[in-house]
């Protein structure tokens, strides 16, 4: 076992799916939920998820190993006071899906003894919410770890053996640098979604296809959520959408020329082929 | 059985998928494939699609319903080389994404006794020719009919039928409303998919999310297809790009706002969740 117990605050999706998944694994000997919600915490529970739930902060004081998995609006608070009923050398992590402004702000706030890494393991789905947790939902999927200077180097090793017991692929990179990728491959494709889904007229709603689907499906993701995530990395995110909108544009001005229009076309299909998912 | 005999010209993709779901479904007593390509037919006939290929439109002459299926800038010319091989009644089809430009074309150069209505069956992968063939491509997706006050109506009816027959949802536009449909639905996601794979980073091409995926995956699509069709649809694509951009635009500009974004996000919210794939 890489751990004896895990705490994990927020049983929503990732919570309850990480729960899930480290039990499955055999990655910890127990497991404790700690939510306000105490109907989500009987669903993790039922779920397989965690083998105790509470609502009291507490409960945290032995675990090896404690993951906030709260909205990103509320990490740091969230994770200052779970550093606080922690034991000394005990690991914290998070698994917002901005780092930047997170980690700096918990670098300053957080206990001596607390052992602090961000994450991001990069996976959900249109779902939200414990009944919405799937132990494979993280399989396959990529786990950003962003530590810093200040990062205890052993504590980034046994996230990596996390990262790589629960089936995920580690990947190493600082906070803004995780927070300009996530503009690209997440953020920026989400708000794309959006788009298209205002833009298309009723009865292209109604016909659709498959390509029409797969570009707007992420649109259908919770809002609250989403509005934290665009205005913590609103920044990264217009760097992002700029890319994007000359790439767009390079397209419009060449739908006069075949030649031109193939130039773009082809490097792209290239591009996309390489598509691991 | 609806037809005797189904003529179907170029076995790629589409036609080969169709005549796959015709003889499983017993659509067909018997279906021809025509195509300049010896390989592509032995492929279509071992998989099961046709139950006899040539090279030449004279075996054409016993069809019920011939179907053209070749990429959209060779439809016309083989349209009209395959209705000069029909026999008088039999009804001719076609597959292509773009619809006014073709279906105007072929209307004044059809001989009469030949009952043409044009056809769009929604469907498609980022797979190319027989072999990526599946006789499931079709099923549950939307077939759309673009007939003309030329057409014949129990053509358009029969066409109706082998749309339910194939477990497809029949849908009737005039050419250019569904021109105008596809631009948004279909080139509108395309072009974004590409405009997305290119803007991207090494790194983030290389870590992705599903999100990601699912919006460039389409931009892997077969690059002489897609010249043809942002050429042919230009004028309807530059519509669905300009209002998409507009709402980007508004995206932008509300990321400084919590209440105007979520203004923004939750409707989009709504109408992707309806999406019915």
């Amino acid at each position: 076992m890489l751990f004896r117990t895990v705490g994990i605050v927020g049983v929503g999706l990732i919570g309850t799916s990480l729960g899930m998944a480290l039990r499955r694994r055999a990655l910890a000997v127990r497991v404790i939920g700690v939510d306000v919600d105490e109907s989500a915490l009987a669903i993790a529970k039922e779920r397989g998820a965690i083998d105790e739930g509470t609502r009291s902060f507490e409960q945290l004081r032995d675990s090896d190993l404690v993951v906030v998995a709260v909205p990103p609006d509320a990490v740091v608070d969230t994770a200052v006071r779970a550093a606080g009923a922690m034991r000394a050398g005990g690991i914290l992590t998070d698994v917002a899906s901005i780092k930047g402004s997170i980690v700096r702000r918990l670098e300053q706030r957080l206990p001596r003894g607390v052992r602090y890494v961000g994450a991001h393991p990069m996976a959900g789905s249109e779902g939200q919410g414990a009944a919405a947790a799937d132990p494979t939902l993280l399989e396959g999927r990529t786990f950003v770890l962003t530590p810093t200077k200040r990062s205890d180097p052993d504590a980034v090793a046994t996230l990596t053996h996390l990262a790589q017991g629960l089936g995920m692929r580690p990947v190493v990179l600082s906070p803004d640098d995780h927070d300009e990728l996530v503009a690209q491959i997440s953020h920026l494709p989400y708000l794309v979604a959006v788009a298209a889904a205002s833009a298309a007229s009723d009865q292209a709603l109604d016909v659709q296809g498959p390509a029409f689907s797969a570009l707007a499906r992420v649109a259908g993701s919770p809002v609250d959520l989403w509005t934290q995530i665009c205005q913590e990395n609103r920044d990264a995110i217009r760097r992002a959408l700029a890319r994007f909108r000359e790439e767009l544009d390079r397209l419009d001005r060449a739908l006069e020329d075949r030649q031109a229009l193939q130039t773009l076309l082809e490097p792209a299909r290239r591009r996309a082929a390489k598509s691991g998912y």
